[in-house]
């Protein structure tokens, strides 16, 4: 019973009978193939635009490679001192870069505080000393397992388009955003200013397949030579393009997100209420970052249920459900925290 | 009836079975499960000595990341003028390394010289003006589809081990090359002198997985780091493994490699003595280079046979046959070209 | 009359002295002549230590290059968000070190927080998820005027120990704060436990000459070869070495920090108690960074007074005064001070 | 008496007096100074149009910042195995321009063969798995000491600008090589189709400064930034401006070039016909590169003289003549050699 991530899992049935099924035949290899091709229509129709479309394996690459192309070596990228590209890439970015500077800034729920965006946004900029913002990026659903609604995307993008900055959606989990919001992928992302999204799959069903989408399409010029470069360029890509069209398929990113994000907030609710627990971010998809006692930790940790705890400070664990947690493996844990709490 | 590459096809099938098989359970991502634990045993048993082994899923994420922990940023990789390395890789070396420059070499058959060698290896070595030699690289089969006898292998690391450089076996088609010698793995390796192989599998059956093995470990310390900083860390890294796993399963990739040897020398034979074949380069395993009048490259490319003329000049195309070329594929190239030279 | 910054005014007369006398005779070039051996050897005289000597031409390449040698670019520097490396070089330090993170810190005056460091220092370590901390940087004085003693700085320096850190002193200012404590300046750097340290002249009193001290010399290897690749390495490196060794002769690095402190404290006397005036801030040396009315701000400006006024928030100037500002300017500034004040 | 290179010297006594001139003052600091302003106009007008100039210290930082702004990391710059950015700045145009690959190519005296550059120029031109060539750097007068005709520029910027290359000129000795030829500094640079001048001094009579000439004025854009990011815009800038401006001044930079010349061409008068000694490559300007016989390179040596002879293989010596070598001094040399080879 694993809440430790939801990268912890296989993937859906229905991805791995598309690899079997794309694995028969002869394709020119390095995504000169129709399986590419294809999940690159699939993305536009979904998004509703012309954008260009790049596959690669991982989270840190779609990230550290679609900022490479929005950001001059010199530059910064604004980002929230929680962000999996601050926090969680070993300095991908950096590296992809160049050396360009992540600033970190502040905000509740691992949201940017549009005010203190505002303050770095236009800090330095012509000043041969101080390097110059070029990008902002947000992270939708963000690592606290909060949500931006369109309203605050677009403000965000208000305040990057005063400025000149290119703005970046690292979307390792935007399905379980868009499963929370009543909008469509266009509205919670170009139509509220996005130039950029990492567009997940991998922890959302799929074993390995991440998108880079490029609403702005000035910027995809140099990509696919920095994918080559970075060692992304996948000889036999039909690997990652099929999984990619799998996801899209029949709605499974949307069931696969709606799934997770309803043992999230089915966890929440048993939870709540329980003595010792308390909620002290608010959550609204698949992530929950309770606070509970030590004593409470260690029993459930005992109990065989795995989750992190050792990072968020003062007793905070996080626990992710996954497209695949069971409703009863969710049941079993609020039944144990109701008994070590009792 | 494909001979462009040998990553035109798919997968054999023992490696998909693994793939569906792995998918069940959770496990702890990022390389920290069983699956992973085991293909570094198996790797270690293969080469009877205790190497470090990394998995990622590229060749040139492979060879990228093992040269950027064996040169420092100002140091120089000597390499043959056709290597994967210094032409294919959109320049992924001098990327991962900072900046370190390759140094293009000669020598027939993409082999590289060793008077040329030594004439690099010891050139400039404490002078501030000039980048410092720390590492050679030589690939495996080569890029012209030769072979370095393990004596060979031996010459060179003699001359870098007198000049102090770390010694790279870029060994994308590694099995095809041992497939063709009367040696063990560890013989044409570590024995020989190599510090750290690229050991690939994708070429040879995998749809995506090759090991970094160092034999000389002290350089392994700062490999994970680089790879995950490269973005290839994967968090479903069983996906990998298990592919590298079922490879190494029952002599899996020996008898692919064995396959695709033996239908490229069938090819040889069978091309050997029609009228306006030649091939001016001795190639010992799946790769053929054959001289061919244009006349015959445009016949056979209008028959359907799919391979490249437009790299190696002078009417020089590249046959390659794979881990799973049907005989009668190889058969059917040969009568037609009998047939249009007649 | 200016007090902008220290780096306005041209240099001692005994600096120029040096430069012409220099210009005489042949030398072999790149620092292979006996200027540049005579100035290691002084240096090492008043560190009273075994230590590396290089000499650069600014600030911001004495610091990159001296933290390049300390961290990889998967590493971590925690330094001051005040801190010039941090806020004022343009990235130098990423750039120099293939991307390596500084992680900006708080403390009052500019000075790092122990209890922050402590949090950092040991963050991540082995998580290969996380750039690993790898030095420390602290300036001496502080961008803000302020003064580690030798105390604070081995209390740094002990946390930096525990934590496998390097530490590095941002000298740009250093005789400005050797002047104001009493100590050596083998007590302030390394037997408080400073491993490299960025010695400044060129604010006190040089044209342009900055030496880069290894106390810790197994760092010193690689300088020589990244001051080269950075363009660093002079041709005529006399130029540079002529002016150090002036700089230190006949105690004239001494004499002219005295010199500015003595200035900024008259200066910060005289305007103690001017309605209007504040000092938020407590200074000890030549940079004071007062709180005056925007009407104060502008009727000194209109007098011709330069300093800056943008950048510190509130009405916060910065005053600088140099080793060769006249008491005469001092005196007027008060007086004008005084007199808008009145 | 010293033929080791022309960098040996210290500066025309001009130059020291503009140092000494320049010192007395205030001025804002980064070049934001009347010197900095005038030395600028002073070259637009040598060069007789709107270029952006900016200074720095040393060659290797004109040239690598210059490459930097002329290739994208993933981009390759054409140039000459015996260049200066390629053999003797410890990969400083790789450092400045992320890893970009500097391809090495043959030609007499150390100019570039245009039909080598030809085949190099549109190579993998939108092959993903290739460097794109972007930039082609010439050396005028070439590390040889042989000299480009306008009509040979011309040449060479016809092949780059076919394949949308931008062309750089390493103009360190530039002066030696204006001498040399019957054209105006306009018509050897960018009415030829240079784009950037690395236009030296430090060799021809200052003691560090160079200026980078954008002819090409997009390309300057970036390079503040550049500069500042690589440790290498001066505080005190006036020190560098008024070099520049003293070198312009009079024609000294034509004087001094001149004799340099003078002594080249009376040296190799000198040399021509005394037996054991002849010229294998022509040699124009101020350097020269004669064979001689070991015993006779020996008996020099003995004698007092400094000169190279370790790097052009085969008794291959190169002999340097500078702004300020006195005729006496190469008749001397000259005298030598004939009575060691009488």
């Amino acid at each position: 019973m694993n809440f430790a991530s939801d990268n912890t899992t296989g993937a859906s049935p229905e991805i791995i009978d598309a690899i079997t099924a794309a694995n028969d035949g002869q394709t020119m290899p390095y995504g000169n193939d129709d399986y590419t091709a294809k999940v690159g229509d699939r993305i536009r129709d979904i998004f509703e635009t012309d954008a260009e479309v790049f596959l690669v394996a991982t989270g840190s690459a779609a990230n550290a490679l679609a900022l490479s192309t929005m950001t001059s070596s010199y530059g910064a990228v604004l980002c929230h001192w929680l962000s999996h590209i601050y926090e969680d890439e070993c300095g991908a970015p950096e590296f992809y870069s160049g050396g360009a500077k992540l600033i970190p800034l502040d905000g509740d729920g691992a949201k940017i505080d549009p005010v203190k965006l505002k303050k770095y946004a236009g800090r330095g900029v012509g000043d041969v000393h101080m390097v110059q913002p070029m990008a902002t990026s947000i992270t939708q659903i963000t690592e606290m397992g909060t949500v931006y609604s369109a309203d605050e995307v677009g403000a965000i993008s208000e305040i990057c388009k005063t400025h000149d900055l290119k703005l970046h959606m690292d979307g390792a989990r935007f399905a379980n955003g868009l499963t929370q919001l009543e909008c469509s992928p266009a509205e919670i992302t170009w139509k509220a200013g996005v130039d950029v999204l990492s567009f997940g799959a991998s922890k959302n069903g799929a074993l390995t397949s991440e998108a880079v989408v490029f609403f702005d399409k000035s910027m995809a010029r140099e990509f696919e030579f920095r994918r080559k470069r970075g060692g992304h360029l996948f000889s036999k890509m039909r690997l990652l393009s099929c999984q990619m069209e799998a996801y899209l398929t029949d709605d499974l990113w949307l069931k696969n997100a709606g799934h997770a994000n309803a043992m999230g907030q089915r966890l929440k609710r048993g939870l709540t209420g329980i003595p010792g627990i308390d909620f002290p971010t608010a959550n609204n998809a698949n992530m929950l970052f309770p606070h509970m006692s030590r004593a409470l930790i260690d029993a459930l940790h005992a109990d065989g249920f795995k989750f992190y705890d050792d990072r968020w400070g003062d007793d905070i664990v996080r626990l992710v459900t996954a497209f695949n947690t069971p409703e009863s493996d969710v049941d079993a844990f609020i039944e144990a925290a109701r008994r070590h709490a009792g």
